[in-house]
């Protein structure tokens, strides 16, 4: 599909089929995530495929536990029937203070890729700025070491929804010239 | 161009040709950015857009002022040959503590559009965790709120080299199943 396509339509999916992915579809989402760029080109990228009930239920209860008032329509309790949910995770060490940023950059390759394959994803946080927790949480459940982080939660399924086109802003209402008050 | 060969194929360009960017491409890719998701779809973003030369000798001073010792070949001075750079932003009060991972994702969607255009970018950080310096330096030079954040930082332009094939990890090599350590 075009690249501009895929952009515009891919919309946030959190209702699965049963239908399963194909371990080798994993594998080119993953490839596609290893393209995004990286600092210092220290590409410090793991990726944990979960296919285990177990290990998913145990995802959703800590993202549970973690969800801010704010936010309680939307529970990860969906998370279970995604056949494939991907952990991003980087490596301190190979990401001189810019993991997170590496991590989404990978993380959006591999929701970009999945809707141009006819999957649905949604981007779903696996640490909290400030507040250890969630991260330690999850380090425990899928056995990360130190040095590494986990960063981002991709689940992945073929959609059993069709969400409408999303209302983006007009450009002109986001965009200012050479300041922030200069439109 | 096929969204998966835009993916794969797109590399970080710090050599501008000295051709200008129309508007028009500008508002385009920040079109594209608008269509990234976001938290609670709060669609926290905002875009400076700067062409001006001493906006850009101003960001480049404190990107070079910043810049780790590590990272020392990695000077921000190519910036200044770059046609258009876009500062993306994001408003804190419509993120829900997803500034940083929101931006991304949409620096994201211009890097990719602006490849699929023929146009170079590379990320460049706005900000740097654990130390408001850099991101407050930002903020006085293009007059930001203090409600709304710089996160990053994509210089544009058509390319002035031609950079060879990324080599990137085979799969095998970053991918585990269900905990980190089985492969």
């Amino acid at each position: 599909m075009e690249s501009d396509k895929v952009i515009r339509e891919r919309r946030s999916i959190r209702n699965y089929s049963t239908r399963g992915i194909a371990d080798s579809v994993i594998e080119e989402l993953i490839d596609l995530a290893l393209h995004a760029p990286s600092s210092m080109n220290g590409q410090p990228w793991h990726f944990i495929v979960i296919r285990d009930d177990r290990v998913k239920d145990a995802l959703v209860k800590i993202k549970n536990t973690c969800c801010p008032l704010e936010k309680q329509q939307y529970q990860a309790d969906f998370l279970k029937k995604a056949p494939v949910v991907i952990v991003v995770c980087i490596d301190r060490n190979k990401s001189y203070d810019r993991g997170v940023e590496n991590a989404v950059l990978a993380a959006s390759n591999i929701m970009l890729g999945a809707y141009d394959r006819g999957l649905g994803s949604v981007y779903m946080s696996a640490y909290k700025t400030g507040d250890t927790y969630l991260s330690e949480e999850i380090r425990k459940i899928l056995n990360i070491p130190l040095e590494i982080d986990p960063v981002s939660i991709i689940p992945l399924g073929y959609p059993d929804e069709t969400p409408q086109k999303k209302t983006v802003k007009y450009v002109k209402e986001v965009i200012s010239r050479e300041s922030y008050n200069s439109r």
